[in-house]
């Protein structure tokens, strides 16, 4: 339980009216389902006509509307309330009892070295000449290659593999069931023998400070070199990174995209689900595409893309309605030739008349 | 061994001629590779030809076969044969001698309660709180969190991966490596640092009983509230259904199909391979929905969808043709401007004569 | 290290020129980043002008750039340099410290038998009755099931689930996560209860000699009879192969495609990433599918495919183009329009002067 006053000193808001801010807080909800004891927060416009019917004890909301007239639900005015409001549930939620100490079921090689106060479950393996940090929570079933380093504060769910000298930063989150590090896709044929010889991939995986990895998500390691996830990028579950890729940092890509190999993603890139990325190109900064989008060319900074094959910008939504149009323009191309037809006919026959 | 009679008394089917009843039946097989000695079934028209040349000792069909006359093939007449084989092929491999226990080398917390009559394989991790029905297997490498619940008669395959406060029915098949309850892919960026921050998710997922969960697939629970996948859903492998998705009773989610956030699908929806649905849609009851395409807007029950994005009903065929044949409706056009030149000039000429 | 002579006698090259065949190579490097003591190759024309400016101790290329002034790098002259190099690679990185034996952490059933000089390691599990190889290497959390069996010198990573009664050859890599042998997607819809009644997967998964199988892919055990992958064909990450699909040899399957049940490719197919292949058809021996594309028909031997649904051929990009300028395309036609539109007015006054 917190006052509206606590919450307000905890995410940096103000209490409107301030006479309010002893009102007790007894859990956090959405806006749809927020009733008296509860904080929820409005985000965009979409419920903003709530403000003036909700039960909630108090909104966080954007400082525009303390103009409005009180009606039981305050305000804590807040210039980024989905921010304030992700900030409230992480100390809301936040898990106190979390269990230290490494299981007598866990296999740590002598050779690794483990930080304090960390929680290493039953049934994880730790490789030879690993690092692990402070604070890591490592769940069970994970498996940490040798010479893996782990950074502070990283926390590893269950059953994700990450392989032989892969460099996880500080504050990183892998999801269950990811897989990083593994050989990427590279093959040379022996076109005598019909062969696929394998490439050895004989780099790495680094992933920057504060990247997130969604659930059986997959990051292969170079073939020479790394591959890197910038610092603060996140990746959603069942997305593929392959070899060489370089990602910059603060970068979303959504759930089961897919990028070939050696490709450059810049800074804060944004790729909609089921995308797919082509190998050897340059994304730029910025750079947003549309969902189920196939990019087959480099992206300049701040383009956005639609399409398989992508088009840029609005062109892409102009070529989708031609294509669901395609039929009538069909049809009307063909009277369009009947009519002329009938023109020559007319025309032909005044000539020889 | 079975005879037919003890065939037909299991699956509530008719002999044909009767006095085939006592015929013995060794193996089950499909139409194309059916000899003496084996059961199979005619499902549709694709095999009908079979039925008189066929050398099964008997094919489940549909009662309007019995005219056919007997060529030493019995029938096992139905009017569901499909359902009839598959639950013929149920006993028929049903496995007697799974080994009951629990391993001394898994981990199961204090607080745990544990049904009677479960496997519990070696390095299966159970979490403190957590709740195990009766007569539940569960493969090695599984993950199973704090205060999970699984209800009666539920199967867990290997490295399966379940996050604490997940409830799992009965009857429900969890295929090997699915991860079920992973944080869902919310962030609230704060502009001013350039950061994404976290959304803790303090919701969980609910699978109803019956439900099946494919290989590597991945359910992400509730940001607030559940994720919900109602009863008797089948989900197929590396599908993604993201936080807050509702899904009704009997639907079907093809392999590699994803569901953004907090969308809701009615009752029996079929969603092909590769679909992808954006995030707070309404999808209606029955809705089907072709292979690799993409939905953005709300279906209204019984709807059929094709195309990414997705066009309704046959509109969508006939674009698909459009695009098609664009180069052929593109020459047409030309030759259309070039004649229509002729005729201006033509035209022209006539009247300054 | 090892001298360029050493170098060229275990890949089969030819130093030129020979003086040089005792240089020392300390590494190898990409062709971009090769400075002096690294060996290199060149691989297609990209890199070509590298040759007279690169600092590399040598450059393995075709014997075609014999004729080339020497300018200190040496070269290494093989007809295929990318295979060249990728054997030079394996023989470089080499690992040969691997350990050996089976863990006391692992969990073997009695009645499985295990080959020599296998590593074994910790929380892997061995069901009863599977036969594992020599040399065979199973890492962290790997679960095998009944009957299993695994050739010669096969490396499983992390995390692997396969399932009972699946045969896997000799040198199979199984990248972490991969789920070999899980039920199929096949139910029969009970229309009377409303229910989806499951089709027991009887059948099996079998992995020809030298597959290689990506992280957290997914291969479906048959309904009754096999799946099938054969000799040498490599499937990338997060692939999904169904129930009774039949692979032939030296197939590549790009990351996140996806095969539908029953459905057989012949040898030497190469599906792009996120490619959909609908079920029960036949792609002929060395079909290429266009990234994101969707297979829903029969494809003819060495037949090229593009686009969802796939066109094939030279068509596909004429119809991209034409997407692409389908809103040109409709100006056009309203152009037309308007012409024709005057010139029947025109005509018609005429007729009425």
């Amino acid at each position: 339980m917190l006052t509206l006053g606590q919450i307000a000193e905890l995410i940096g808001a103000e209490v409107f009216p301030e006479d309010q801010k002893d009102a007790p807080v007894q859990a956090l909800a959405p806006i749809e389902k927020a009733v008296t004891g509860t904080v929820t927060f409005l985000n965009g416009k979409k419920f903003e006509k709530l403000l003036d019917t909700s039960e909630a004890t108090a909104i966080v909301c954007e400082p525009k509307y303390r103009k409005r007239a009180f009606n039981s639900t305050a305000l804590l005015l807040h210039n980024m309330p989905y921010v304030a409001f992700a900030r409230l549930m992480q100390h809301w939620f936040k898990k106190e009892d979390n269990w230290i100490g490494v299981s007598e079921k866990a296999h740590v090689h002598e050779s690794a070295s483990v930080g304090s106060e960390v929680s290493i479950h039953p049934f994880v393996s730790v490789g030879s000449g690993a690092k692990i940090g402070e604070r890591v929570i490592i769940h069970s079933g994970v498996s940490i290659g040798e010479n893996v380093e782990i950074g502070d504060d990283t926390l590893i769910h269950p059953n994700v593999s990450i392989y032989a000298e892969s460099k996880i930063g500080r504050g990183v989150i892998l999801q269950a069931g990811a897989v990083i590090g593994g050989d990427g896709f590279g093959f040379a044929t022996d076109f005598l023998k019909g062969e696929h010889v394998k490439i050895p991939h004989a780099g790495n995986v680094i992933l920057e400070d504060g990247v997130e990895v969604g659930a059986n998500a997959t990051i292969d390691r170079g073939v020479m070199g790394s591959t890197k996830i910038g610092r603060g990028s996140k990746i959603d579950n069942l997305v593929q990174v392959a070899h060489n890729v370089e990602i910059g940092q603060g970068c979303f890509l959504a759930a089961q995209a897919g990028i070939a190999g050696s490709t450059e993603l810049g800074n804060y890139v944004i790729l909609g689900g089921q995308v797919g990325v082509v190998g050897h190109l340059k994304i730029g900064d910025g750079v947003q595409v549309g969902a189920q989008s196939g990019i087959g060319k480099n992206c300049k900074p701040g383009s956005k893309w639609l399409g398989s094959p992508a088009i840029e910008g609005q062109d892409s939504k102009k070529s989708v309605i031609a294509f669901q149009k395609g039929p009538e323009l069909r049809r009307r191309v063909k009277a369009l030739e009947g009519e002329l037809a009938e023109i020559r006919k007319h025309l032909s026959d005044k000539t020889q008349s």
